[in-house]
């Protein structure tokens, strides 16, 4: 049963009602609301305002992310929001899989324009023109841009905040190389990247593989990508990818160089890699519980919230304002650690009632200061991910607090992390795949890598009682990645464990219900 | 006479063509190619390509800003890129003014959109509704928010790199208060803001003051503005603005409160605050020069270019070698000391090219260093915006370049301010208000503040000969801003400088010819 907080004011309920068991959707719903990481648009469906508390994380992410593209070298750069039909036509395969989903402007005031432009679903078609014109000789390589904006995708399935909108803020670095070993060794530098910033930062463990052929990137050459795992429902998300394109672009949009060893044009070897605001949404659905949001420490706007307590109507003024005063100095002494700390002093709520909220939005730690403690010289705290509670000496504040939230950060992980390998089951029986993708399993099955087997083993899976419902229990399983960890060798003689294929596995392959 | 370079390999003109003095406009288009800040868009009019150049300059001052928007408390938030024409509607005043820009979308896909959507011009509309349901209590008040984002203004006039063009990079800030007075303090702060990072990071000078009834924002209650002075025409520019909406769109929007001192309701005081990738063109306009761009060492990625010279084929591959060691050693101890620096090692090319093509890109300070300098443990040095050389020794090469960089900042606003100050011209005669513009001036000249009065300014001063030719000289002059910093009182019984105006002048009025 979900925690309720009721506002003392309107009556009006304000914790989470769902449960996180019960009913992971409207769970998932309610905490990204309630806790005020989102408001639906309600002018238009699948569109959503990300709130303070959501590009606190946001902004976050992208210092530390900036940070290391400055290390790299890597230019930032701004190219326009729109392309036209023609530039975006250039590469068959591309435009097929993002035509569906593009949003065209057609009208520019009163006046219907003489040739539609459309909102850019990613910028290949946009940049790589520049590229060919910036890039003449192989003095010019590499070349390395990225930039940081939201595309559009009209999509016509269901919305989910952060996961499936009709825009997303994202960056998209586009780079290109003379040759396809280093443009190999910048697509794992950068799945590295990604991978560290979800595990050191958000706290989500993820399997690092290459997608299959069926699930590459639309023109590309091969995809790297990070794979989560969301407990609740057993299936993987995908976390960001890092895709070689190979010279599939660099030969339709002309970008080549003289070979620097005489022997007549190298077209570029192109990379594009991304990662979006849907890394949040994977945080939450990991870390979120039945009172709402959890945040890590390293991502939280608000580390530490510390709440008056003890005070009543016998409480003298001047016991009061003394209890602030110490409670403000112990914020300046927090702050002063690098913390962000915050004293809610809101009049007119109880403790119990602060402590549903800020437990809502996520706060990692509690501190409760009141006359019993600060006779005692200690405050008392109340960690959010695991409950634990106890107390610090006032003197040992700023440290204690410091390793506390270290350790949230390296528990909440751990625990994650521990969730997500138990549930990577090596299968090696067909009859146990769907006892094992019930039981909320990912699996690790040896695969033949062949991509209408694959097409096949989905529809084996999909359960045809309920076909067509969007529930996960009916839903069919895909391959998430080929992990670059594998569980082992493949054996010598090992099939495919699709039961009608005949052909030998190639690779432990990370299959399971997914987002 | 321009500076004229040609690439070495191509035979290309590679340098400036057009000069500042005799064809400003082309100059300045010559400039923001050349140097590298964007590309013109060939699929589309009106749109640019911001490169890694301009980017530099754009993340510099949005660090800054940023920095201050914590401080104060702002939160950060991304709103929708779409909004409904019902949501635009609300505020009458405020769609007449950006009705005739909007670029819609109004096709999915292969779909026509049920309900077209516009793309923001800006986020007024699409953020008071949240606003209303955000603010229930005077607690809630102060609610302040800022994004970065960029907006869509599809204009008909002729466009320009960074000052008019059809999407554009910008903060927007929006802030509802319980008072106008505490509205009122923020306008003017954030006005401040804008001030120094036109001072003290563009080394732009700007005039601080009030627009006038006819020049304030479409819909707000008053607008305070930078306006800036391009010396080479003679011509005002808006700098950035900072609007008090008033009421008049939480009226629309419904964003009230009940008033805790118990009188009724109160609809909240608004502000909406904006500056755009628009600083970065005025920056250019007044800091270039015939070799290319010059920028101010804060904003300039390389603030230092370090260049090997008097290296020929009698030198020794030992000669060269030590002395690009050299260099790189002092490339270190520059980093060190926090400067932005690179050595220019290209092989082929002269250190003239080099020289040529650095000054083109507007580094602000060029170190020489050959066998010459090495013999007297010495570099030589070349500033950018004034041309001035030296020499520095090496064991105080960081000390010493610091010091020069502090010194060019200064310079160059020093200089800048020097220019505006000496055009900004106390009118009080009719007769002197065409020869003072024709001399590149902007007027302070008294006025009665009346809008019809500042139409007719206008039409009395637009020339007849050349009228509808878009040229400079022919331009009538419009009020730019009532300056905060007035040249004196106004004189009792003073008349409105407009002949045909019985008015009693008000205020010392900034008028000019202006972007």
């Amino acid at each position: 049963m979900a925690s309720l907080a009721v506002n003392q004011k309107s009556g009006e309920i304000i914790g989470i009602t769902a449960t996180k068991e019960e009913n992971f959707p409207l769970w998932y719903q309610e905490v990204v609301v309630k806790a005020g990481m989102v408001e639906y648009y309600s002018e238009i469906a699948g569109l959503f305002v990300l709130r303070p508390l959501t590009m606190f994380i946001w902004s976050e992410l992208r210092k530390w992310f900036q940070s290391h593209l400055d290390e790299m070298d890597i230019g930032e750069a701004a190219f326009p929001l729109f392309l036209s039909a023609k530039s975006l036509a250039k590469e068959q395969d591309h435009i097929e899989g993002f035509a569906p989903e593009l949003a065209w402007v057609t009208r520019a005031g009163e006046k219907n324009l003489e040739v539609p432009v459309a909102i850019r679903p990613t910028s290949e078609a946009i940049m790589y023109p520049y590229f060919s014109k910036w890039i003449r000789s192989h003095r010019d390589l590499p070349l390395r841009l990225n930039q940081w904006n939201s595309v559009v995708r009209w999509e016509t399935k269901q919305t989910t905040p952060f996961l499936r909108t009709r825009e997303f803020l994202w960056q998209e670095g586009h780079t290109a190389h003379l040759t396809e070993e280093q443009a190999g060794i910048e697509v794992l530098e950068i799945l590295e990247l990604y991978a560290k910033l979800y595990e050191d930062i958000l706290a989500v463990p993820v399997v690092r593989g290459r997608k299959t052929e069926n699930e590459r990137f639309a023109g590309g050459y091969y995809t790297m990508t990070l794979e989560g795992y969301i407990p609740s429902n057993g299936r993987g998300i995908q976390g960001a990818t890092s895709h070689c394109l190979g010279q599939n672009f660099s030969k339709m949009f002309d970008i080549s160089v003289e070979d620097p060893a005489g022997s007549g044009r190298i077209y570029a070897w192109q990379n594009s890699w991304a990662f979006s605001t849907r890394v949040i949404g994977v945080m939450v659905m990991i870390h979120g519980d039945n009172k709402g949001l959890v945040l890590p420490p390293r991502v939280a706007q608000t580390q530490v919230v510390m709440i008056p307590v003890g005070i009543n109507k016998k409480t003298s003024t001047e016991d009061k304002d003394r209890l602030l005063d110490q409670l403000y100095d112990m914020r300046k002494t927090l702050r002063k650690a690098g913390i962000r700390v915050d004293v809610d002093t809101r009049e007119g709520y109880t403790p119990a009632w602060k402590f549903n909220d800020w437990e809502m939005k996520g706060v990692p730690l509690r501190i409760e200061f009141g006359p019993k403690d600060a006779s005692k010289d200690v405050v008392s705290y109340a960690i959010r991910h695991n409950n634990d509670k106890g107390t610090i000496r006032i003197s040992e504040l700023a440290p204690e607090a410091t390793k506390l939230l270290d350790q949230i950060q390296k528990d909440m992980y751990d625990n994650a992390s521990l969730a997500y390998s138990q549930h990577r089951k090596i299968i090696t029986k067909w009859d146990e795949v769907i006892p094992a993708l019930d039981s909320k399993n990912v699996l690790l099955i040896p695969f033949c890598l062949d991509g209408k087997c694959e097409d096949r083993i989905k529809q084996l899976t999909t359960k045809e009682d309920d076909a067509g419902d969007l529930g996960t229990a009916s839903m069919g399983m895909k391959s998430l990645c080929i992990p670059l960890e594998q569980p082992g060798e493949i054996e010598k003689g090992q099939k495919c464990l699709n039961p009608e294929c005949e052909k030998l596995a190639q690779k432990w392959t990370l299959f399971g219900r997914s987002y």
